[in-house]
């Protein structure tokens, strides 16, 4: 990062000749940095000079695609919504937040009203505005604008780029929380690539032990086992779920993994989780994958295996900010590329190109 | 049932020259009724007149398949689960029960040492004792033996039938609990079966509301309505399953049930469940069927609707007997045929005769 | 109620001319009916013709003793917080309700946006307003607004007299949600006043099964006989707690009950239920007594029984009103006395006059 | 301890003439070390070498005081239940240990067949036989029996001296798990004593932040700084417990910490912990103090604070072992001073003089 212009500790507040620049996605395949307006804050936002910002495979999948799961892109908008960055304008009655404060930006904009944000469950509220979730523009600018319910002070010893990992730090808090597992318990990982990583960090930090996370290559399970994961195990695509699971229970003395995480998305290896978690244990879907997938339902039912999904996170960001300042975790390193933002689309043929070992790319200001 | 020997109130005690006859499945296909030696309790058993059998739809289908789930039948055996009687001698170091006590038989026998054992869920033992599962003996038999620990005295004003109910109410209550649905709460029930229908009258015993069951028969949702169903639904299977679960959803005012008991086993009904339980909501399936199943993945996944199985029961006797013995359940009706012990081939007819419109049948002694 | 003029079908879209009225609470011991002016909603909210409102204990202590709790009153203010009325003018904005909308009124208003509300947990708001709370405004007026998220439309077979004890019903269901009984689990209520009396009626409806109520009143513990108690429990004040709660626990069979409500708020009762409680049961506390209680820690600690307390309720009305619905609960006859508006004064004096034998009085509109 | 026989390679298979010796409490004051019978398991136990074992303050408290809460001293007996220790012979139907495993001795025998056992509370067994509570024999001694059921093998990399913290540790466990503090989340620990600091280690190796932890002691608040404690506070018992909890609360920004647990088993300090837990958190008792004490019961009622206390643990070996094996955890400090068998005494005075600022202290052997 040495010859970019990226210096965390200054800011600029926009003046009447500066540029915005943001990142937009015009159409499938059709990707630019596009000048803007610098946006204005209303009552309660504030605006933010972005400093950090990383890219996510959903942001990939539009840009290749067009789509994500069941949102097609519509519209042109810009990508991004795992961001810190630095308040540079307060609107109307936000009293919680001044200029200078340094800030990570929570993705999603509940209503605070519905029965699903009022029942502590917002992630799920029917008009939440997800940035860069179709058709909502997403975070990849110099400058934004957010409410400030929705943003969060990071201590000094949390850097820019700490605060753009706390957004896919939350998944993997979520995905955690909604398994139920904790320290001293057993978790199968399926899947090294950069949830199930930052899935095993948290992991690790939180004294959940042991830890298995398989994959289909050597070199990811060779980071995780860097990473302090116990067991990893090498899946061959050719050999059959059900003996894949045989293996992994056994791994586990034999009666399985008490909770496990799917992070690929692929069925197979959703299949064989569900084989490979105990008796009374709970398996956890994270990636996403086909609409219809075949299950072994006898298999979970008659063991009372209970099947979950996750869907973004809630009440992480808190969490989150207090797991990095318990020194325990180490996700730093997950970082292994940064670009300075006018390289901004060498930072995505960086990220979706698989040869380049990236984990997480993050785009800085 | 006026002509039968059957008089709940008086009990033979064994003698020298007493007759044990008992209703053994030889093999599929092969059920009849043989003589058998009076068993002698061993330490911390008891022995048992069993007063009445209810049939289980697992003992039509070892019965006429020879064999249940993984479970296939291997070597003859008695039949039946669904007991009650009273004890006519105790073995050595039994100081809970006295000859004459009234009592139901829980089925099932666990270790009492192993973890699931110790964890509080001894259903999942992975060594328990399932009477009539092959290759354990059942217990449609006149006398039978079986441990203290596994026999719960029932009260004066419940009937022995009520005593054998226990047993299916048991699968009810488990069903409601492990799906987690408390009073004032919507439910949806598919499949007006018997259990079905014992779950209803759970439902409605313990105030859970609106309760919608669903079936493909008109005359078992006719017979659900005047249980007090607030909703009954009429499955046509020609039609698909995401418009069915659409129609559902609207009737609970658009978002679905809270929470929802699959009680067929069918593929098409447990899909329908799942996309007709509302967000952030649990569908548990009952009923048992095909072990791989095609599920709506990123439907359940994206909504946060959970997926859990059930595999009998465990705890329940004290809670249904308490429940009984509240005043709010209603469930006699259910047992729509009663038959004499000598009769019980006639009583396995009438069961696996749909067109009697049998709900429960029982074997009474 | 023959000779009121109270109508429950009809309602009177305030004119020109049209008088409000209310009962104000000037200062401790200073009650009067005053008129004042006819509300005005602003957006958001509604305007309602109260048709029903309970007198609540609270009401009482605050006209006889100045304060409740913590709240001292500090300012004239209405009193009343157990209502239910008919929409008789909508604000900008509301498009849930319209005129002729026959609604039940949740007393408190949170703010929907601190981490309280938003964790689901909106009774624990640090600003809430809830009505009759000082310095906050009550509901015993004949028109009041409230915001529109906050009233519940009741079906056209639930009265506006159920209507307002909605509210009551929304303290009892908290309280048995709160300490996490079940249906065919035991039960010891102590105190058979209005609050106990409504958890009763509850638990009744639920299949809450045994259930004891305890009081020092003979002729209230056979009210509460008629209503279902399994058990009821006359308490000798002169006796140690210790004794009382062994002789309750033998009653249910010498482990005592598995959950406990406590709802008379004095010292002794609170230890008599913690003594009484299962090891590894839970003890809430519903009545509202000293500040300071010598509590019996190593009891309640070394058997693992919980201690919990219940601050009013959150997210009952849909539930009330479903087990409404549903059939099971019987209240209506807890309304003992019914006064006209007019005679709001009268409905005051009986319902602090123990002599009258009243359970919930209501004042009709 | 270079200077001791103590060697935990090795072990010795008791012959003919070897002799057994242990620490017996003769009675109040009266502390010995005794020759003994070497022990033979029977059905189901195995003989065990002792290796290591820590002494509790209970220990201290039935010599000194010849009592612990409700269990007084009745006949001679043996101290110490925290031992780890090699399989020296092995009783009939034991198949899952042998001679040279390495174990750690859960102390508590429960019966396996009560209610409480069977619903996952095997802590709670009425007829538990706890090691070392009156009047059971304890575990110091070389040579003891136990079943084989509730002996753990301990992994390599786990010393002897690890082995026998598991017990400890497993009250640190049980009171997180009580308590529900998760990682991300703030905790109180009211006491720096052995227990506290033992609470203190797990809570930092299992990521739960911000971590506050008191005493009156300067020196033990400077340990507790080094282990990694967040915040400090040192009380100054002259003051108000109010004033104290407003103290701590501002130190965790103004609400309190989310979970305390309580480890003096002071009233005052109770108290504290109480009014310095957040609305709608939890504070759970650790420390044994005095059976009545006088609680804010208004405080943590009207502020849904639980209160909850602790008996012994369950189910924590696995997890103690896996949180070991996991690396995360630190703890081996704690273990201020060593003793030979042969010293047992001195071991006895160290740990009971404050002056010497023992934590823990082990008799090795």
């Amino acid at each position: 990062m040495s010859a970019l212009n990226y210096n965390p500790s200054t800011y600029e507040i926009p003046g009447k000749n500066t540029l915005n620049h943001g990142v937009l996605l015009n159409k499938k395949d059709d990707l630019k940095i596009v000048e803007l307006p610098i946006p204005i804050p209303e009552e309660g936002e504030v605006q933010i000079q972005v400093k950090a910002t990383g890219i996510c495979g959903s942001d990939i999948h539009l840009w290749k695609y067009g789509e994500i799961g069941i949102f097609p892109v519509t519209t042109p908008q810009l990508l991004g919504h795992e961001s810190a960055g630095v308040v540079t304008a307060v609107g109307k009655g936000v009293d919680t937040l001044k200029v200078g404060d340094r800030v990570a930006v929570e993705a999603g904009i509940p209503c605070s009203k519905c029965d699903q944000c009022m029942s502590g469950r917002y992630h799920l509220c029917p008009t939440v505005i997800f940035k860069s979730t179709p058709p909502h523009h997403g975070q990849l600018a110099k400058y934004i604008t957010h409410p400030a319910r929705w943003l969060y002070k990071i201590p000094d010893n949390v850097t820019y780029e700490q605060g753009a990992l706390l957004e896919p730090l939350s998944v993997a808090i979520s995905a955690i929380e909604r398994v139920g597992v904790k320290f001293g318990r057993s978790l199968l990982i399926t899947g090294a690539g950069p949830i199930g990583l930052i899935v095993l960090a948290v992991a690790k930090a939180t004294g959940i032990s042991p830890i298995m996370i398989t994959d289909v290559q050597p070199s990811r399970l060779e980071y995780a086992k860097k990473m302090g994961a116990d067991f990893v195990y090498q899946v061959d695509p050719k050999r059959k779920d059900v003996e894949i699971a045989r293996e992994i229970r056994d791994i586990f003395g034999g009666e399985g993994a008490e909770y496990s995480l799917e992070c690929t998305g692929v069925e197979s290896s959703f299949r064989t989780a569900i084989m490979a978690t105990k008796d009374a244990g709970v398996c956890c879907l994270v990636g996403v994958g086909k609409n219809d997938q075949l299950l072994p339902v006898n298999n979970f039912a008659m063991r009372e295996v209970d099947i979950r999904g996750l869907f973004r996170y809630h009440h992480t960001y808190p969490r989150a900010i207090a797991l990095m300042a318990s020194g325990n975790l180490k996700i730093d390193h997950l970082i292994t590329h940064r670009f300075d933002f006018k390289d901004a689309l060498k930072a995505f043929d960086t990220t979706a190109d698989y040869s380049t070992g990236a984990i997480k790319v993050q785009i800085l200001n």
